[in-house]
C-alpha cells in the first residue's frame, strides 16, 4: 500500500457502495494508504504531518466559515464518527478536530436518547444537532446507534431497525443534497486492543472517569456488534455518503488518516472566499474621514 | 509593573468592584502584569508561554468534564468576551480557547437579536446559551450588548437599560452560586488601533468577508461607545463577577493575558479527577473473565 504517488485515501479506504464490508478481513493495526516517506517511525511523521494537515484544515474551515457569514452558501461538513466502546472517537475529536478554530465548529455527543427523545423518530435529535451553514460539525456517535445498540440488544423489532437503514439513507442524500458534505468514520480496532485500553483506564486513577463497568458487558457482545456495523455499513455506502473504515488500534494512524480524509473531503469543494459587495476605494475614504473622537468624557448620570 | 513575583493578573486587570473605571485612564497598548522575564523579545515570549498555558487550561478542563460526567460535580465557566468592533473577540476565542479540548466548549457568538428574541426579556437568549455542568462557555459578545448597544442607538428608553445593570448582576449571581465561574473581559483597544484594523481588512480580500461598511458608521459614536462601556464595567463589576480590562493593542499580550486570567480562574477551583465508584480489582478480573468473541461471522441476512 506504500508508494509516493499523491495518496486519495478515501479510494483507499471506502466501503464501495453497493459492495459488502468484511470487517473481519481489514486489520485493525494496519496502516492503509500511509505514504512510503513515513519512513521507519511512521508515529513521528504522522504527527508531524497532523499539524501541517490542520492548518489546511483551518484554512479550508475558514473560507467555509466566510463563504456562509459574508457570502450567501448553505455548505457545511459533517464528520460522523463511530466505533466500539475505547475506540477512540473522544480522542479523535480531540486530536483531529482540534486543529480547527472553534468557534466554527460543532460538536455533539449522543448518548442513551432522553425519554423525550424516544417519544420521537429516531432522527429527531439528529435533525436538531446538524451544524449550520458554514460549520464544521462533528458526531460523536450518532444516528447509526439506532441500527447499532438498538439492534444488539434488541431494543426495537428486526423490522424496524431493518427500515431504518433505507431512512438513514434518504435523510443523509437530502443533506448531501443541500448543502452538506458528509464524511463518515468506523474507527476498527480489535478486541485485543479494546482489553488494553480498558486496562489502562482501570491502571491510572485519573483515567477511572472515563470507566464505565458497562463496558466490560458490552465486550460479551462483541461478535455481534462487528455483524451490527457490517451491516450497515454494507446498507449505508451510498456515492452521495460513503463510510469510510480506519484501522484505529494505532492512535497516530487514526488521527492522520482522518485528518486526511477530511482535507480531500474540503479539497472536493474548491471553497473561496466570497468577494465584498462594497466598494473598497469608497470605503477607505469614509475610513479616513473618521474624525478622532472628542476626549474622552467621564458621563455623569 | 514589571516584576518577578508570581504575578496575579486578576488583581492587576480588574475594574475593582464600588469603584469606577476610568478606560481613558488604561493605556490600549500596554502590558500591564507582563513578567520582566518576557524581555526584550515579549511577543516571542508571551507566544511561547501561550502553548505552555493552553496545556494547563486543557488539563484543568479536562478536571472540570471529568468532574461533572463521573462526578457530581455541577461547576463550569463562562468566559465572557466584549471589545469595540475589530477589538479582537474572535482572535482571542481562536487562540485562546483553541488551546482546550473543543468536545468540551461552548462558544456562542451573540448577534442582533431575532423578532423572537427581541419578543423576550433580554436575558432569555442568554439563559439559553449558557455552558452546562463541566464545560467552558464562551460568549463572543454577551447581555452586556443590551446596555451597550441598546444604550448608544436608543433601542430602548434610558430607564430599561439602566435597570438592566441591576438585572445583569442578579443573573450573575445566580450563575456563580449555582457552579458557574465567571470572567469577564473588556478587550480595550485605541480608535487609532481600530482603523489600522479597519484598513487591514480592506487592504487583504481574504479579509472582506469580515469588513462590514457598518462598522466605519459605528466609529461615528466612539466616545458614546467608551461612556456605555466605562458604565456598564462601573455598575457590573461585582465580588462574585468582576470584568477585566484587557489592553489589546497588541493581540500577544491580549491572548497571555486572556488565558492567564482563565488559569488563575481555574487554578482557584482546585478541581481533581473524580472517584471511580467500582471495585478496580473486581472490575480487573471481569474484564480478565472477558473471553475472545467467536471468529467473525458474515451475517446472512
Amino acid at each position: 500500500m506504500r508508494d509516493d504517488r499523491p495518496v486519495n485515501l478515501r479510494d483507499i479506504l471506502r466501503v464501495a457502495p453497493g459492495g459488502r464490508v468484511d470487517l473481519g478481513a481489514i486489520d485493525p493495526a494496519g496502516t492503509p494508504g500511509l505514504p512510503k516517506k513515513a519512513g521507519k517511525e511512521p508515529k513521528v511523521w504522522t504527527r508531524r504531518e497532523l499539524e501541517s494537515i490542520g492548518t489546511d484544515l483551518a484554512s479550508h474551515q475558514e473560507r467555509l466559515y466566510a463563504g456562509a457569514k459574508a457570502g450567501h452558501s448553505r455548505r457545511r461538513l459533517l464528520l460522523v464518527l463511530q466505533a466500539m466502546d475505547c475506540g477512540g472517537k473522544d480522542g479523535t475529536t480531540k486530536k483531529v478536530a482540534g486543529t480547527m478554530n472553534p468557534q466554527g465548529l460543532h460538536i455533539v455527543s449522543f448518548g442513551k436518547p432522553s425519554p423525550e427523545e424516544l417519544a420521537h423518530d429516531f432522527l429527531w435529535r439528529v435533525r436538531a444537532a446538524l451544524p449550520i451553514a458554514g460549520y464544521v460539525g462533528v458526531f460523536n456517535r450518532s444516528h447509526y446507534e439506532d441500527v447499532l445498540v438498538a439492534r444488539v440488544h434488541e431494543l426495537v423489532a428486526p423490522a424496524v431497525w431493518r427500515e431504518r437503514y433505507e431512512k438513514i439513507n434518504q435523510f443523509e442524500r437530502d443533506l448531501t443534497r443541500n448543502g452538506t458534505t458528509i464524511v463518515k468514520v468506523m474507527l476498527h480496532i480489535s478486541f485485543e486492543e479494546q482489553r488494553a485500553r480498558i486496562e489502562q483506564r482501570l491502571d491510572d486513577p485519573t483515567k477511572h472517569w472515563k470507566y464505565n463497568p458497562a463496558d466490560v458487558d458490552e465486550r460479551g457482545y462483541w461478535t455481534e456488534y462487528q455483524e451490527a456495523y457490517q451491516d450497515a455499513l454494507t446498507e449505508c455506502s451510498t456515492d452521495y455518503a460513503p463510510w469510510y473504515v480506519v484501522p484505529a488500534n494505532r492512535k497516530w494512524y487514526r488521527d492522520w488518516a482522518v485528518a486526511t480524509l477530511l482535507r480531500e473531503a474540503f479539497a472536493d469543494l474548491r471553497l473561496t472566499y466570497p468577494e465584498g459587495d462594497f466598494d473598497v476605494a469608497a470605503e477607505r475614504r469614509r475610513l479616513a474621514a473618521s474624525t478622532s473622537p472628542a476626549k474622552h468624557r467621564v458621563t455623569r448620570r
